[in-house]
């Protein structure tokens, strides 16, 4: 039996099948993503979503000169195989293979670099613009964009300032959260091929040319004429006029999975200037029967059987829980005694363990879509009314909210609790996903007090304790831990209230004093265990707050340990190693400062055990930094 | 003749007065705000917009426990006047005055502190819901946002999580880039008086309930009314219908000059339950001519003659040139030789003088609205296309911009020039605006160049070295400096190019060694010149480059002076202290490190002079940290 695929080394191979072929290389991509992905854990829903669509656009448009920009980028697995990465691709997301998103690194195919969401457009434009200026109008331009990053605030105001730029650009919304009905289905399919068609088009290109792109000089005829126009789309179409509105031509919506359906859509839509909206339907974790019916839980469902879509669940019974989870068990027990505790998340409520909250209070968990920026206002806002929000955040998407936590939390000192999932390194979703920023972007916001803990008693107690501090009005606080578990099979502590800006010390020693904020000083505690064995006896401190930095605990450290050792999974640049740093210079303290922190470079993806060994969070490197002389 | 306003020291004396006295009291507060604004500078403009709407929302709703919120906060100078502040009032924006911003601390009737844009719905949201779940549902929860800031993607965020949540919340779009012509305007109230009446809203609330309300389980039936209801009233409205298809119920647009009229629309607003939007049409600087002629220049024009609005200009003649024209300038020369160049503003053309070279290269300067992070990422798309894209934004609002700088620019070496205006202190426009943690924000990235110029000289030398660096393809380049004036009358050099990551000794001495980053440097080039004077010869380097630091300079440095002091215009925390700290730590040099920067607190509005004097950033101050023993 003729395979396709094998066939296939770069999308110029793609180009020279008939459109009669397509389907069955469809079948066989997701076929090869299946399984694939069915050892190789990664993103296997939205990939399986847009084969058709994936195909479709290398086979009509002419890539890498055209450009094609992913949002988000977990579901270009598919991109990635048709072009040139299909032996590579048992290395996805592993350390020292290929990237689990685009990266332009990697491939001329990846016209830009995505991990997270809604900078397609942005980006995309931008290409469009600079091909303008060059005067090249034949180029173009494709953003794929889910129906989710559509909600971010970047992506609106992109396609905001695209509108009625004459430029050559095509945004494909890619719309998985409606199911396609086959009523539905018809009637978009009737509208979409009077929309999609060259005489109609033709017509249609006229009349915008008239009505839309010469109205900048605002003439209150043709703006009427527009608005009309408009009007009475958005009347047939229905939901549609929000683009419309916007000043986009609106082509859809279409069947996500008619790959020949699709090429004909887009061959009409590539010979037509300017900018172009198509809505395409796709159902997430589609040829995948288990996927399609859990969505969520497929969207990255770790390693399961390629045929029948069962996960391999990885034995975890007395294995220690996951940080989000004692998130979501902790912030329900506050929830259950105080009404006014309330959970938001940015779309993470899963990945978050929200959920556990969500089930028992759903009117009191907020998921407010990919909108990190309105997350943490919408938490102030809440909290200026004397509610407690906990507001969790992963650390590297916290980045898209970091004026918000300034302008509107810390500088009112509105006792927000953040908590922030995903800090430090978090492994196989690779650089444009480590939560290693936050410290340092955090620590230079006056009036925020910053923890992290080192094991799950500790996080409950954190919590208790930033919980407490929000009833009496305190400052706002951040609780940063990593992804994954924890280290105690019996993680449900009474939690107890700890002294804001106060650290402890774990062990006493000599000389050597070890300092470390987070789970990683439970790495420092295995090392010193062997050290004490070696012969070697060092103290260890969980500082536990970056932010009051305890200054009178080391004062007295200063006088006894000549030697200080920091130990953070977070940048080296001004995190826990520059606020002790800073310390010792201005008391004047000589003791020597060594460091163990993330180098000043990019992470790329990997298993943690690996990327530990690279960076020296690993038990060996660590004793090698704390003993040498 | 009665004089209105001097009785009104809370709304409660508004709401005393009859609604046919209020444009009286409207002409009272504009003449006030033009009298005091033209002699205490401020923002004059959008004041003079809000007038009418200001006493209508506070004549009609029950301020403060109805909650008002006023997007970036510069138009709230009539809000401040009529809640408590007149006397006050010539303090506005002074050294220990009020703030020319809302603020909790201020006023119980400063609901929300704003100062940057689009937050005003995520804060209101937040507040409605509270409400909610609080049970109350007669509260109000008002949000008074302009066209502009409804560009900046946090606002749509917000609004598109609001759509459909059942909460008491009126948006109140305050549109002035339209100017009111009459028949228009005549229509619009037509339209308005349907929509508004209380018979109308009876019925149209029972068809909202049934059409918009009470799908949220998705009917297809119902669904398909309400589209066509939307449908219907966007094909009447135009425009309107982005909103109605984000499920809002739209009214307007109303005059917003006519108090009268709008005391009668918010009255029927205000018996609506659930989410409205009124759209209002203002004319930004309304009542003094010169200003609503000249809508950019009178935003903020400084001291002006109250009766004919001429400008009273300063004498500028020999003066050292603004920064931010300077930058104006090269990059202009720039453009001419190179058509790569191009510049990007978010919606601070005229701040930045981004507008000199728009005069010449109009299709080659993109102002992108109000929207940062779209900013930044745009330009990185411009980057990846080879073009050379010069991105202004200011300090405080990259903040906004702080993951696409991250995610989309340094994490793919795009080399994209980001030009930092208002860095440092800025001055009158206070907390929010302190454009004081992008050194520590900025550092933590890795592949990211960050130099501070001097002077003027070396504005043009950083940029033509950025300029260079990116035709060679070199890493991103972050330039930052301050408001306000340089320190040259002669600026316009010859630029040079400089070595990336190399300071200058600008003088030798003894013992003591000043390392500065940016102007700064010139204060204490006043301060060595009068302790040499005094007898004291120290050294003076101007670092030029946080990142990369110059290790070989400061490893000799080491050798010669035991005393540092390093000195910038950013937060103690993680900027050059930080870095300077680290490096002496790393190499274990036991020099003696003082420091001169913004302490750990928000720093609130005031003059330079007097918020240089508190931080210790003038002469005097520099004096005494580096002659000290």
């Amino acid at each position: 039996m003729e395979n396709y695929l094998d066939k296939i080394h770069t999308p110029e191979d793609l180009r020279k099948l008939s459109v009669d072929e397509l389907p069955k290389l469809c079948e066989e991509l997701r076929q090869f993503i299946i399984e694939q992905t069915a050892q190789h854990p990664g993103h296997l829903g939205s990939s399986l979503g847009v084969v058709e669509l994936t195909v479709a656009i290398h086979y009509v448009f002419d890539t890498p000169n055209d450009r094609l920009v992913w949002d988000v980028g977990h579901q270009a697995y598919g991109h990635k195989i048709i072009t040139g990465r299909k032996e590579e691709f048992s290395t996805n997301r592993c350390y020292n293979g290929i990237s689990g998103f685009p990266r332009r690194e990697e491939s001329e195919y990846d016209a830009f670099g995505t991990g997270h969401s809604s900078t397609s457009v942005s980006a995309a434009l931008g290409m469009a613009m600079a091909a303008k200026m060059s005067g090249d109008m034949k180029r173009n331009h494709i953003a794929v964009i889910g129906d989710g990053a559509m909600t971010g605030g970047m992506a609106f105001e992109a396609m905001n300032q695209a509108a009625y730029r004459d430029v050559n650009m095509l945004v494909i919304l890619n719309d998985n959260k409606i199911s396609i009905d086959r009523s539905t289905g018809a009637m978009s399919k009737y509208l979409l091929s009077i929309t999609a068609s060259p005489q109609y088009n033709r017509f249609k290109n006229r009349l915008w040319n008239v009505f839309t792109f010469k109205t900048k000089q605002s003439n209150k005829i043709t703006d009427f004429f527009s608005k009309l126009g408009n009007g009475m789309k958005g009347y047939l179409l229905g939901g549609s006029n929000w683009f419309q509105s916007l000043g986009y031509r609106y082509f859809g919506p279409a069947d996500g999975h008619d790959v020949v359906y699709l090429v004909k859509t887009l061959r009409a839509l590539k010979n037509l200037p300017g900018l172009k909206l198509l809505h395409v339907l796709t159902i997430k974790g589609k040829g995948l029967e288990m996927a399609e019916q859990n969505q969520t839980t497929y969207h990255a469902p770790g390693k399961f059987d390629p045929d029948t879509g069962e996960r391999i669940k990885a034995e975890t019974e007395g294995l220690p829980p996951k940080y989000q989870d004692v998130f979501g068990q902790t912030i329900l027990e506050f929830a259950c005694e105080d009404e006014k505790v309330v959970g938001i998340t940015p779309a993470m409520a899963t990945g978050c363990s929200l959920t556990i909250m969500d089930k028992e209070f759903p009117n009191r968990v907020f998921d407010v879509g990919i909108a990190e920026q309105h997350a943490v206002t919408f938490a102030a806002g809440l909290a200026a009314e004397k509610y407690i929000p906990f507001c969790n955040i992963y650390s590297s998407f916290l980045q898209r909210g970091y004026d918000q936590v300034i302008h509107d939390v810390a500088l009112q000192k509105l006792p927000v609790i953040f908590c922030i999932d995903r800090a430090g390194l978090v492994g196989e979703d690779g650089a444009t996903h480590q939560g290693v920023f936050d410290l340092a972007f955090l620590r230079a916001i006056p009036d925020l007090v910053i923890a992290s803990p080192l094991n799950e008693h500790e996080l409950r107690n954190m919590m208790l304790t930033a919980y407490r501090n929000a009833q009496r009005g305190g400052l706002p606080f951040v609780i940063r831990y990593p992804r994954g578990r924890g280290v105690l099979a019996d993680w449900h502590n009474e939690p107890e209230e700890l002294a804001i800006g106060r650290g402890r010390v774990l062990r006493e020693g000599e000389r050597v004093v070890v300092l470390s904020l987070g789970p990683l000083g439970n790495n420092v505690s295995t090392a010193l265990d062997e050290l004490e064995k070696e012969g070697l006896r060092c103290g260890h401190v969980d500082l536990r707050f970056l932010k009051p930095l305890d200054e009178n605990l080391l004062a007295d450290l200063a006088e006894k340990y000549p030697v200080w050792v920091t130990v953070e999974d977070g940048t080296e640049k001004g995190g826990l190693f520059s606020a002790v740093a800073e310390f010792l210079e201005k008391r004047k303290f000589t003791n020597e400062l060594r460091h163990v922190a993330i180098p000043d470079r990019f992470i790329a993806q990997g298993d943690i055990p690996s990327l530990y060994r690279e960076v020296g969070f690993d038990v060996e490197a660590l004793k090698s930094v704390i003993s040498e002389n």
